[in-house]
């Protein structure tokens, strides 16, 4: 019982990301789901239940009920068709649970589907909407937005560990790198480390480019039972390790604010599921909303120790050329972050390279991979491990 | 493999429905909480996962990433916590994935939870995050709202079936009676067939008394498998058969409105579950948004023949002494429908009356309960059977 069925991705498709004023959310998630049903060669019928993860679609658009707005346009019609919100983290729980009703056995095929609309409201609008992540009676009403938690808490790990504005800006540097690569980026720019140091300031000492971006985008896979996935490809992903943990909404909740105890549990319970640990990782993408959640991210999935992120960073450890290689997609910080599209935009390009698909960004070592995703400041976090079947 | 664990509520636990400016959305979804807790005499650390139902806590209240926010208030910590959208059948779509993940063994015991605090905001603005729950962009934009569209509904059945106001109005009076006993219910008032039938002109022929209220409320339930059910109570309740389905979020797509083809599906697959028919079903919670919603998911779920829902209401038959009592609660109508409560609130109320706890209200046949939870005007429907063990 429980998690009986092996389960793999046999199908992804994503829209770029960037601004896109004249789609709408519908068309850019019937554009995402379209291109993974022909990724997969599987007709819409042979879905049995559709997994949207949205993390405002109504604010942002005014439409809510939005999974079966979404499945009766891609011709799904009839099934059990539900929207996961859980913040940022929204189709990275969509995914947990669809591959929850699939590994049961359930469903042999199911589609997950992330999206979101942004670009069409004022970047004050956005951040508003954005606060709703975080805790709006308490700290969002004080005057808090989000690149002001991640200030703080890039601030707190500077003074714990040595951590440096350099630090911070090798990341971005890294990133963009990377997304110059990506056809899919929003922003594909190289950037020097100069340039990332003497931004404008955001929310000090975080600057411009230590922030991702405000994004359109959509990303959706196909997941099947692992008996049937050849059915639909000849490269089946299978799913090694995954899980859902969850931890005060509120910074202020926890008792030390440079670890996220959400991104732990989940980290350990995949890597249990997985028979694998952080050293057997070829390659992650990480939820890198601002440049110090990637260096926590690194620290509490156990890639370096506790306050050495900055410093593997620095050094090239996570260049596509390096030891542990994170975000070649160019991360949410140059690939663009569309919130609710991109727990399952990270699976994707974890499928690309695991697929050996990903063209001038392509990995050497790409057997096994893991995708990070986290709500808010840490109350939610979805961690996938992926690999090649 | 799938569905096989029995799977048993083992708690229930309601607020009041009602106007409460001085409770936030949390303090009424850890009421509930609570209640349920108690109920099932579980301790918050015995809880490996927890399910929201709530539509659009964000737009009412500015909070979102409500799950972790309120699990972690119940002393529930680290769980995975996932909020679900599907309208006003969120929660009962919340309840529906809860269900997959115990009775497929992944998780012994999890709380599903369902809120909305509406009252904050004004009945126009209250009227357009309702909106949200139908086609946005077209029918709403275009001036349509819910009782509108319902309007529509009750007209074309009016004119299809010689369904008239009196009908209508009696499923008014009756779920007002039934109220009236209720003390958790809004609006614990007896009306008469005159007062119904010359009320306020809302979307005619809808008026005051065919549309169901603006509410504040919370409602959870605690679900575990069957076989360790008597831990927790001497009085579990099974889960016998249980669906989601969906169709087109906006009226205009459907052949005819008069029926509600996600309800069909859903109820053919709980019927085939359960491996009972409606005419083994003794008592119901049917999706009273509006008077006419009562009456066309009577003949979805196959309770009377097409057409016929009226002149069985208007004959008495789902009175509380009829041959098939409905809303023995008073309803969405009388009872208040804080819309993401309402799926779970009305398993609650099932859960009351087969546990032969329900009062004045008690009915005496009271072995296998329906309840069936409508998302917008029939994009998305969950239909659990439940019954004594």
């Amino acid at each position: 019982m429980g998690y009986e069925v092996d389960v793999a991705i046999v199908g992804a498709g994503k829209t770029p990301f960037g601004a896109f004023p004249a789609e709408g959310l519908r068309a850019l998630a019937v554009e995402a789901g379209e291109k993974a049903l022909a990724d997969a060669q599987c007709a819409p019928d042979a879905i049995q239940a559709f997994y949207l993860g949205n993390f405002a679609g109504p604010e942002f658009t005014g439409q809510n009920h939005l999974a079966p707005y979404i499945s009766t346009a891609l011709g799904m019609d009839g099934i059990p068709s539900t929207r996961f919100e859980a913040a940022c983290a929204s189709s990275g729980a969509a995914f947990f649970h669809a591959f929850m009703a699939v590994s049961s056995g359930i469903y042999d095929c199911v589609m997950v589907l992330g999206v979101e609309k942004m670009t069409s409201q004022s970047t004050a609008r956005v951040t508003e909407i954005l606060c709703g992540a975080g805790d709006w009676a308490e700290e969002m009403r004080a005057g808090s937005t989000f690149p002001s938690l991640f200030a703080m808490i890039a601030r707190r790990h500077m003074h714990d560990f040595g951590t440096t504005r350099e630090h911070l800006a090798a990341v971005a540097v890294k990133n963009h790198e990377n997304g110059a690569l990506n056809p899919d980026a929003q922003m594909r720019k190289v950037i020097t480390l100069e340039q990332a140091m003497n931004s404008k300031p955001i929310a000090e000492p975080l600057n411009l480019y230590d922030c991702s971006l405000i994004s359109d985008g959509a990303a959706a896979v196909i997941i099947s039972a692992g008996d049937r996935a050849r059915r639909y490809t000849d490269k089946p992903v299978s799913v090694l390790g995954i899980a859902q943990a969850s931890d005060h909404v509120a910074l202020d909740q926890k008792a030390d604010i440079t670890t996220f105890p959400a991104v732990q549990r989940a980290a350990r319970k995949a890597y249990a599921m997985a028979g694998l640990g952080p050293q057997e990782i070829d390659f992650a993408e990480l939820h890198d909303c601002f440049t110090i959640a990637e260096l926590v991210a690194m620290e509490d999935l156990g890639f370096v120790g506790r306050g050495r992120a900055g410093f593997f960073t620095a050094d090239g450890g996570s260049r596509r050329n390096g030891a542990l290689p994170i975000n070649a997609s160019g991360g949410l910080k140059s690939k663009g972050h569309p919130v609710g599209a991109t727990g399952i935009a990270q699976i994707c390009d974890v499928v690309q390279q695991l697929r050996g698909e990903a063209g001038e960004r392509q990995l050497k070592r790409h057997s096994i991979g893991l995708a990070q995703n986290l709500g808010g400041s840490g109350g939610t976090c979805v961690v996938t491990i992926l690999g090649q079947e």
